[in-house]
């Protein structure tokens, strides 16, 4: 059956050369990205568990993980928790299967303190965090879908959006989280995992303005914090300056007040332990930004079953063919993937694939649209592939 | 001080001129829906009670329902709920200011089982669903700033989205689920209030699918089934046809098996009820609707306080200045706006406030810009009229 | 096969000829009342369930109910909850057989809503408690204990004690609470449910120690509440005058302080609206009193399920069996029974029946052993007899 | 002020000479027991804190543990835990005072898991068990209480029981279930935690009716559990006959179907793991056992705080008064103590202090009652002692 696959030539202003523009990445601490990466964890560990133990992926989806903040005292050099933080894990499994039973909640939450051991580097589990855990059955008929032996059909009527390739400002605004986590942080173990970036350009002017949930075990006093500020200052708008030329100013914690005493310090180096509740999907999309310039899903990519879920697969699918197509395509100078499944359709014959092209001057759009439909049939046609690379670990979901 | 307005000319092609259009609405039954409207709920309930006990709304954000699904018999004629659905109301609210205290979860609780009576109506309270409540308390700067007697300042940074106006399709969508549940549920009680509607317009070809978690105890039989399907079929297609000259097809329940007795019968209308999750912010934005071919903003609306949280109220606001736009500025085809605070700073003067113009063949820009650039400022210098409009129950959030 | 029956000729100083005898009451309203009136409330529901869907009881046990208390702000002519009780219900319970699914929880929720609306009258179930369940489900291999068609076997270990008759004092402590709650209440409606009567006998000095938590909203000022208290101090010292020639002394809410202004004020009428926890089993025994000059059992009588649970049945049934002893048998002036379970063996054919008779001056010791000994045996070869007067209501189990 | 101390000489067959004698005890690992272990390890961790934090023990109590059991599958040579058992941990505690904040959730949670680490060793705290907490504050009466310089008064109407010796039968069901876990589970590290030990004694035979959950990864197949059951009879039995000359016969899991694989094996060592709720205050009494031929006391002593909380204080008190007494004073062969308390009043001012004697025979009472006076009155005006002990863990609560 042919693939319903629409290319389209989108008249537009490319979004780097739009007036304004905005971006922003909730860092792997925020507590909505948290949860992302709960609900996440919790849906890789299921995977390896049902194929462990009953060799195919079996039905769950844990993408409603909900966080309830916590209450606590941070100073500098110390501070303690007050009240933990309460984690309600929450979604469906499949808890048997022709006679297996699936501990699904107990390798949920397993999965879940393993996750948080790792990422959440300053959180301690002893005291810091309740994890509580729901996951319900799924109903059967889904769960049928996954023991046929050929390509699933969608869970639901939903669509997935992606584009490439990234602008300048969302290069700089995805690196500068991943960088101080991944570098600058074991320079300055003081620097939280909590941190949201927010990306404006206004012409060639970038402005970064950071939130970051610094830990007060590692920052001696004020100086000291004000010191660790303009360290972190300098070594964004390095990093930046090293991916555009345009002019940019970088703003740390921008509601302290020094004098006050009152700066975002933390115990644990999230705000989950102070007031910010945190959900699945609230944050970043599967592209690891929130980018209102483009098209976007509300679909929470994080946690879904691999399998059927459309709201993950075509998520994930619809950057992957927009990566591809920026790679192998010349003259595109921006393009929007959206994939739409009707309920019950095998997986591979989207409800409409399409895509929207901003070709480059004098390009030939009718050459462009060729090769751009090859891309998106071919892996459509080989649409388990995400699945693979989603249990594999190989794809990000935030 | 001047505020910080940028008008920009966006070469676009309108949403209405391109090929693929996608919206989506979730109706007030579907599990994401009832979250944000419990959010909300809970949130006017909240400022009522400040007001009358304090004079002057305190420091509250309840915008983290989370609902874990439950599980259910639906059965022709009748059916039943075996495992209530697990509701969890979450946020922070302020319980004691100047030694008056504020029963914040009694309240909370109160006002959700009024909202779910009055809006979910096939869903008995007495058995079907358990509503636990985790409201923790602010932080006490963020109570400090719902005590200063001027412009409040943003809680965050972040950033609001609006555009206007709607297209065709995305009126379409909107309709269609509003006038199943307030007109054609008297007739047909039947009807769940669970109604996903996804319109997709393929050039003059608009696909309506619909997915409607139907009432089994209103329902007879197979066949009864299948009539009131097909009159929700046709009731749609008509309403559709009065708003647009393209082709219209509608599809209720498109995974239905009658053959095999599959289809979406519920016992409460729900889908809560039986595997579907949900939580607040994952569904509609603050004008009903998904709109993938739109900017669009990742924040929540529902639930936050509409003093200084920054994510509802540029939401809500942007949304107001478009449509005051389109209305008054001639030749418009489409406005978009973003508006971006900076934590701390006040919520009249945005970081930047962008409009994006996409104007009719011919209109003249610069006059375009003035008058745009007048709305919004005159918008900012009343902000808190925002404010005032949510409590007083004037604007939806989902 | 021969019963193991055990009568015992028991030298000892009759109760009502110690110095010292102390019993207690916890009325309904006490929180561990409270909470063993839902749990009993939630097996009789569950017990009503199974016999309409499956035709027989069906493997549950429901005992385990725990109340977290609220907070509340009482005041005279009104005052409000502040933070509502929380109730999580628990236990096990079948939830499907032979292809039936039984809604356990949806019961179990149903049933303690209705416990409460009539017994726990002054609590606004809309806003003042929260409900939650947590029912699993049984091990399979108790499940098949209740599908055999004969006498069910033991489900552990366990013993139930019964002693008769009331002392004087006993029946002054359990009428007291009865009374003040049946009958004074209809007049004075500022009395709570949660009484707590403390007896204390000191030779022919009885001296009642009654915690009262009386209801704000139905008691203008001080001057009424004095005033009611000095009615019920009338009321009850004329009850027990009315079952003793032994001076009687009674005191209400001892810990008043009427001019500092604390004084037991309620909300709700029950103490679990501020700072009382309760559960199951930590109250009265299944005979409605605390006996410490009388042999007890530790054992939770409600919740569990009344088949095969040898936890209740084996103390309801002692108390039957001590009660029908003197009334039937003359010259007994205190007898104590004790039924002792094995594990898997039928729970007609007790590990050891032991009963311990004081009998009377004089009487003849071989006499009433025959008697005593028929008693028991007829009330062990009808054992399934208390199952049915617990279904059908009649046997009080607090 | 003289104490109001009555002594009473009691006409009683001892308990030692009685026919029919029942003793339980329920081993550390039985659910119920775990409650009160975790209840007392969050209550000792709370003063701990206090101390270090203001200087004094704050109000307190959590002496309301409530574990809901999960499923497993057990097999010998391993098993797992299918769905985590789930502890909510309940009470209130004093969060703050004179300004300093006290964790009191995340200093009971750290406790909790300490607790279980050290005592429920074959429980993986990473998968099998969800440890939620509810903590509320106090009423800001009873924080009063606290603060004062002097003897504290009673913060409830209630009483505590103790007596002593013990019988034969209380010291052999005592040791037992302590000899194998601290000794035997050395060598047979199969033995799991959740040992419930019942002794009956019929005149002079003595039966041991024993529970224990054996720990499936150390027991090979069935062979090895039924060598491993006899090694545990004989011990147990050997153990006895050391403390007795009677006729002593042991049962292990008499429940036990060998040929149909039915046998009490768990992985974790309780059979919290399978459908056994816990809750505290329903098993041993704070002598460590449950004694239905003594008197008994209704109240938990597991989590109270050791300040002002009578029903804690005055059973610790009660058995070590009477320990005292049967140590110093001859000719006694059993002694019963009473205290009860009357809210408001110093906790060294009982509103009675009963003691029952069963002197020997030929005894002088007059003596008797002059030496018991003394010790009670000895203990009553140095009741801050159990205050101390408690803090300092040298008694134990169950």
């Amino acid at each position: 059956m042919m693939r319903n696959i629409k290319v389209e030539h989108l008249i537009e202003t490319p979004v780097e050369k739009q007036q304004i523009e905005l971006v922003e990445r909730k860092g792997v601490g925020h507590p909505d990205s948290i949860s992302d990466g709960l609900a996440e964890a919790m849906s890789r560990a299921l995977c390896k568990e049902y194929i462990e133990k009953c060799g195919a992926v079996l039905h769950h989806n844990t993408d409603e993980t909900q966080i309830v903040a916590g209450r606590s005292n941070p100073q500098f050099g110390g501070g303690e928790v007050i009240q933990p933080i309460y984690t309600l894990l929450v979604g469906r499994a499949t808890k048997e299967f022709n006679g297996v039973e699936i501990p699904a909640e107990a390798v949920a939450i397993k999965a879940a303190k393993n996750y948080l051991r790792n990422t959440i580097v300053d959180l301690d589990l002893e005291s810091d965090i309740i994890l509580d855990c729901k996951l319900g059955t799924g109903s059967s008929d889904l769960r049928d879908v996954f023991q046929r032996d050929r390509v699933p059909v969608a869970n639901d009527t939903s669509f997935g959006v992606g584009h490439a390739p990234f602008s300048e400002l969302e290069q700089i605004v995805y690196d500068s989280e991943r960088m101080l986590i991944t570098d600058l942080k074991k320079k300055i173990p003081g620097i939280g995992t909590d941190i949201k970036v927010m990306g404006l350009r206004d012409n060639d002017d970038i402005q970064l303005t950071i939130c970051c949930g610094m830990v007060g075990k590692y920052i001696d006093d004020m100086d000291h914090y004000i010191n660790l500020k303009e360290e972190m200052v300098d070594y964004v708008t390095d990093l930046a300056l090293k991916r555009t030329d345009r002019k940019v100013t970088t703003f740390i914690n921008a509601a302290d007040n020094c004098e006050k005493n009152s700066v975002f310090l933390t115990v644990t180096g999230t705000s989950a332990e102070m007031g910010d509740d945190g959900s699945v999907g609230r944050g970043n999309r599967s592209n690891g930004l929130i980018t209102p310039n483009r098209p976007m899903s509300m679909e929470a990519t994080s946690g879904k079953n691999p399998i059927n879920h459309i709201g993950k697969i075509y998520n994930l699918l619809s950057t992957q063919m927009a990566k591809d197509i920026v790679k192998a395509v010349p003259d595109v100078d921006d393009v929007y993937i959206k994939l739409l499944s009707q309920i019950g359709k095998p997986i591979d014959q989207p409800f409409v694939a399409s895509a929207q092209i901003i070709p480059a001057d004098g390009a030939n759009f009718n050459s462009i649209k060729s090769e751009v439909e090859v891309i998106m049939d071919d892996w459509l046609s080989d649409v388990t592939r995400i699945t693979k690379m989603v249990i594999n670990g190989e794809l990000d979901t935030f």
